[in-house]
């Protein structure tokens, strides 16, 4: 006997980002999202059922916890799969287990879905590349401001940087660029400002002086307070002026960048790709290995999908030979990381159409000295 | 037969605070913690193994994944049970049920928690109570650039704010709000000022213009970025003059809030000490219930724990008999809501020790007008 499942998670919209995509409205307590059939619902409590009605998807019924027997999570779960005749429920990886363990326990059936519960989520609509798009401007208005603060910066006869006055640190020129991010409507959560040798360390968010005439990284991911979505962009510039082997490094990760650009298409394979901006930076002496100080040269992915998670598919990794099927939005942020001089990342967006080209979303200019 | 059983996590300790808790270092990926009779540890990432080793708890271990056959979170979670000899591991409720089931698959036992996966959690350590009190003088910092703001704001003929040639609507008031307190070190997250009726709704995040003579609810929860602990406060202020109702809506929300603060010790019961702020507010003649407009008057809870979620407990509402033990931290925010005029909302932190009256915690004052 085939067994008649329905869909269901059970979670907020601020931490659960399919929880989000399924409801078009984030709430901070949890609440319930089921489908039977062609119904899709949101269950609510009386305190976000108004809210959550007036910005809903428009595809997306809104029931008052109430109407299935609520508050409790579990009663409205039970009452829902009585009322649509279900056996139980399709539930995300990531599903509590307590939760499905007491549904089970009532006669429900409670299966976990591998991989992705909303594989489509990869492949966006234009309105959700235009939401993309907004959230990376407000990223470039923070790029130009920590651009404005470097240029207004003197160098110290120790080579610190000074801006009105005192020592210019990752710190302020964090805020500064988080300021103005926050001020576009954007919650700046962790953007990176590492100079010298903490730009060695990709994951390094930098603290302490800047200095002049060594590369500062600066990797800016702000999220859209209204709509979720993310924008993300890094530069990599230099007060002053650049010593040689960043000038070459630069120059290579430059044109790694540009030369993935030109690859990204429908039909294109994200592992070929990234070995391509690999192997052209290897070309002009920039290796990557393992050694005393740890990682060194190209050892991150070249870039990964961008929406309501920061990191989602599809991933432009060595390890993804699945081709891109147009839909797509990626960074494409090739690196060079060594600790003895620090490290240079330069990161666009791109929408990757049905057919044709790569449209680059990024604006921004890209240069190192300033 | 006694099962031998660890205890297991698996997650990030940006969104999940019992694994903050236990292992004292927040990373963006999940780890994994677990521990085994007196041993506590972290299994980290090559990536995250050397912040980590810095900064996590002094009583707990740190692995690199490799020593347990990583990096693949399954096949770790078997070698620990393997090397300390366990039959499985008690997890918490909201452990991902994929991963339970696959961990279940290999013949371990996994028991989800009810309740709270570190009760001890409650009950605050002294270095604790003062991060609290830091991300709380944060939030009275950015308080007060408000009062500053909306101090020097002209009052327009319509009666809007004017601030810097402009109107001043919610959302320019709290980027100031949250731009101070951002140069301070936390996070904001989602800043409360709602003027006129948008402040009868509590969770009315507040949008577009300000008023003068109308109450502004004003409720700042900063996160520090460094220590994951958070800071809360609620003012309502009134630029300009407040009316008869206003002011003794105010008057009445002040006194249930010092009267709830005066009872606040170790021993005594929460609910008492709602009815108690609820039945003063209630006899100067605020009543609660539900009309046309939805619910009116004190619908919320007098007040929750603070620490590493804005929300834990204990719960200072009428459905909590459990006498306080001493050690908690705790807001006190009575309020009165009205659709004919907006709210009011006052809210302190106080700790509770295990003897005597309980620490205000709180400095910033409290008043109405300005």
């Amino acid at each position: 006997m085939m067994l008649r499942l329905g869909k269901l998670m059970i979670s907020s919209g601020e931490t659960n980002s399919d929880m989000r995509y399924a409801c078009g409205v984030s709430t901070p307590d949890d609440i319930i999202w089921f489908s039977a059939d062609a119904v899709k619902a949101i269950v609510a409590s009386a305190l976000e059922y108004d809210r959550v009605k007036s910005e809903r998807r428009s595809d997306t019924a809104v029931f008052s916890d109430s109407e299935f027997g609520g508050p409790k999570h579990l009663d409205i779960v039970r009452n829902i799969a009585l009322r649509y005749r279900l056996d139980g429920f399709t539930v995300p990886g990531d599903f509590p287990l307590l939760t499905a363990e007491k549904l089970r326990e009532s006669g429900l059936v409670i299966e976990p879905q591998e991989g992705d519960f909303f594989p489509e989520r990869e492949f966006k609509e234009l309105d959700e590349v235009e939401k993309i798009t907004r959230s990376l401007r407000i990223a470039e208005a923070g790029c130009r401001r920590a651009f404005e603060v470097l240029r207004e910066s003197d160098i110290s006869k120790e080579g610190t940087l000074i801006w009105q006055s005192a020592v210019l640190t990752s710190e302020i020129l964090r805020s500064e660029i988080d300021c103005t991010m926050l001020k576009l409507g954007c919650l700046p959560t962790g953007t990176i400002c590492a100079g010298a040798v903490q730009g060695s360390q990709p994951h390094n968010q930098g603290s302490g002086a800047l200095y002049a005439n060594t590369p500062i990284v600066m990797d800016i991911f702000p999220r859209s307070a209204t709509t979720g979505y993310w924008g993300d962009l890094t530069r990599t510039v230099v007060r002053g002026r650049a010593g040689d082997i960043v000038k070459k490094a630069y120059d290579a990760v430059f044109e790694a960048r540009e030369l993935a650009k030109e690859q990204l298409c429908a039909g294109a394979n994200p592992s070929e790709i990234h070995n391509l901006a690999a192997s052209s930076m290897e070309s002009k002496g920039f290796y990557t290995g393992f050694g005393d100080s740890g990682n060194f040269g190209f050892f991150h992915s070249l870039g990964h999908g961008v929406g309501l998670d920061i990191h989602e598919n599809p991933r432009l990794s060595p390890r993804n030979p699945e081709p891109l099927k147009g839909g797509e939005v990626v960074t494409i942020e090739p690196g060079l990381y060594y600790a003895e001089w620090g490290g240079i990342r330069l990161e666009d967006m791109a929408y990757i159409p049905e057919k044709g080209k790569a449209v680059i979303l990024t604006e921004i200019e890209t240069f190192l000295e300033l």
